[in-house]
């Protein structure tokens, strides 16, 4: 592209939002946090593509296989990065099966192993220490809600007042609590740090399941961990995220760069990752018909 | 379809407000009038795709050749259905060599032939008589304007006052008074009926002519009639309308009807037409990715 | 199409071959046998597409489920039009699993219900009865091969000697047997009638079955009866048919007309059923690149 | 791709005959010599994909304009490396507008000073000086033909007897003399270095022109040098080379690597250069059709 063909501007949101108010631009690409995204979406009259937040979740299906591995990738789901990714595993709904094969033992003891010494935990750049642990203290206020692990300050560091550091931390929330309003909202509630929400069901229990995820917002990505095509397609049929990984496997973040990445359903939301993405959000269509004749004698052609 | 998966609600917009309100869609497409467009891109924040308005031109370029053919096709393109169509030519820039050519008598001669006994020419539906004329009016005020025909209404009919019945008429507006901005704004202002304005340009003026398109707004449909590719690629490449036909035989109206219809660049505009148009307004992309396995052994993976 | 774009010509295959020996034909599309269609490849130097024969199998993988489904399936696509479809099951490979669980017991009693009364069973075209007794005798003496069920001429019927009328018929052949050529020729013979080999195997032979499926020629349509995704992944991944159901409900015959069906890597082979196949086989690939201008000065570009 | 995935066989043509004919291999891809291709295919039934010849052609049409542009991109694309490109441009179609305007003179004038000390012109591979001259005189014995420019031996140099070594040499054939057979097969016989033959033609005679272009065989590249769509328009629908230029900058060589290039219409052809090209040849179409279920109750359903 050549250098003059873009401009780019630095400065604080109100300048930005008065530039934007002036150029009336055909079409805005905002990546950021949901509040502004809401605000430019009215302020710009919805010419806008979005990348906002998302709140993703993990369901364990009914077969239990690869114990050690799935361990692995949920650790790895909520807390690499101190769980600040886009992508990161806040909800994770296990099946009973899971739970009797060990899961959150194996889970439990990847996160105690986690400290700042190897970067495997780190400070966290948009909640404090007391915000995280204020959130962790009220969901311990739902009923039959429980610390699973964490929940206390790392020690021996000088990461800055203005930062959050905790231990790894995971809290335990009854299916049936998400049924209250206030709970529900809280259970859902992103953190951008090392923090997950777990919740237990029952074969029994997944329309209730199915009835937690769809009552979210933000559906951007998500993960099925099953092999059994019957479970995944019931469940994919009856979520709508879009982008959700299927099968024993299926993971929340670091993945392969080459899908595609976005919300499905928002006529805001922006994918990025594939060239269909790359033309949905940064292109258009346009329909040039050439028709160049030949032409009958329009002497002859009747007025209509 | 099973019937069941639709709702058909039949009512005034304030109601048809509320219900959306109240159901917070995850998307919606409206097909109506600019007006409520916009203020449903503002209630339901952006999450919509319109189908509006669009007020069409076309370009005769310097070669002159088919004038009956293109006379017709003009004709049709303005008056046909009492211009009553989104697609209706509503400015045609003409290149002098048209003018010399004869084009405009051709025209007279043409919107002349039309009569409301074999409805050649018709009612309006939503703007009456006197708006018609005042509109004319009014834009035979911007200095050097003229009548080329037409601007006197119906007569000999029955036609209820609360429409429009208005002979066809052109108003030939000078390129140099659209620099005005009130007489840019009133030359530009879409008529639903049987009217258009005529602009005359040369070839030192082609640069006026492309900066009166890129000033407009709603760029849904244009023609540019011409056979020489030099002149198609340049006018093409300084304009934005979502289709445009090009080439001698180029129109705005009557286009068959397996293309992309619908503007460019407006994140929350519509196409219909072809598949990719129905895939993006009705439907959505997302993306599931089935990773089954084989895993490798869990208990063997880092933690990071 | 205008009817004087095509030309309709009915004769007999040497007086064909005449007329495309001197027309030259820029491509060939043949449907039928496999012993014509090898000649007009040679006649027509590899000009030609070719939709001809197809030996079809089914394996049946390890875990078990909806055994009745799975039998009226199999019976169907073995035996309904006497087994007279391209598609047709000519090969049943039966994890024991399915064996213990009681498939060819249902198969059996499906088979013996068939009837000429109600066109269950029918006449063979292509095959006469001895042919068909003949070929099943000639499997019968293959080591541990037996009769499962059929194996006889239907009687009570008025069918002429030159058409085929036998009961549906099922061989057993032990997969070991297939090692050897001339039993593997025999056994993987394709009929056009009502007729189909079965093989058990076990967990532990399944290299066995992949290696007589790659021996195969003409790799057509192939079902993989199993649910298990890691299952499917290494039958789909160790074989090469063009259409290939994988899931407990897949099958060989009576698939709906939407999705391509053909063979797979033979450049001569013909797809049929969707817009790409139909673009391969009757349309081509043609690139137009339109360079219209501007040049630079001719004068002062260098020789090279 | 892991190294042991492919073999490098390096050989004489026939043993590498024989390793195919014992190999029999699903597809293959040859580039090369047309002689060797017809053999593959027959020797391979078909089962081939080929790169090999094609005989270039360019007509000027009747629009002329940036003559000194035109007259270089000629010059490049019959002498640019000796002629020596699967691309190079073999035949010369000019309207006599052209020839009116000076651009065989600039054409004379371009070869003329291609030289060998700076490598505009150099050694031919693959014929011999004896035979280029042979062949030049061979077609200056077509009636009404005359050496336009070169023809001659390059002088001064050691380039060994087994290369050419000639003048960029163009010679001009009456379009009436190609009705004859004989003088046809001569004068579209391509020749892999510096030469051309030019034909000159009226608006009267454009059939002509299109009924020579339709009797070549190997309808590879052209280029058809006009902006005028209506000329392009019944140019192109009336051949069927598989990578056409049409406008004024057409050319047959040095085309950017960013487009499909091959023949069409030979279910034989490679095309080669997007990834169209590389999937049609190099891989194929397979279907996967995935069915779970749910199944019906197998025990109610019909035998039919």
């Amino acid at each position: 592209m050549p250098p003059e063909d873009a401009d780019v501007l630095h400065g604080k949101g109100p300048a930005m939002g008065a530039v934007l108010a002036g150029a009336e631009p055909r079409n805005t690409l905002f990546t950021g946090s949901q509040r502004v995204a809401e605000k430019l979406a009215l302020d710009l009259r919805g010419k806008v593509f979005l990348e906002d937040a998302g709140f993703d979740w993990k369901v364990l299906g009914p077969d239990v296989a690869d114990v050690d591995y799935v361990a692995w990738q949920c650790d790895q789901d909520a807390y690499a990065c101190s769980g600040q990714k886009c992508s990161a595993q806040s909800m994770l709904f296990a099946h009973n099966n899971w739970v009797k094969a060990g899961l959150l033992e194996k889970l439990k003891s990847r996160a105690a192993s986690r400290q700042l010494s190897d970067l495997t935990i780190g400070p966290v750049l948009t909640w404090t220490t007391d915000a995280i642990l204020g959130h962790t203290k009220r969901l311990l206020e739902i009923p039959g809600a429980k610390l699973l692990w964490g929940g206390r300050p790392l020690t021996g560091h000088t990461i800055p007042q203005c930062y959050g550091a905790v231990e790894p931390t995971a809290v335990s929330v009854p299916l049936a609590a998400l049924a209250d309003a206030g709970a529900f909202e809280a259970a859902t509630t992103e953190v951008f740090g090392p923090f997950q929400v777990v919740v237990e069901y029952e074969d029994s229990e997944l329309q209730l399941v199915l009835d937690a995820l769809e009552r979210m917002s933000h559906h951007l990505t998500a993960a099925i961990v099953s092999n059994d095509p019957k479970f995944l397609q019931h469940v994919l049929a009856h979520t709508v995220n879009g982008t959700t990984y299927a099968g024993l496997r299926a993971r929340t973040t670091g993945a392969p760069q080459n899908h595609w990445f976005g919300p499905a359903g928002d006529p805001r939301g922006a994918g990025i990752g594939t060239p269909e993405a790359i033309r949905l959000v940064w292109s258009c269509h346009r329909e040039v018909i050439y028709d160049y004749g030949p032409a009958p004698d329009g002497a002859k052609l009747k007025t209509t």
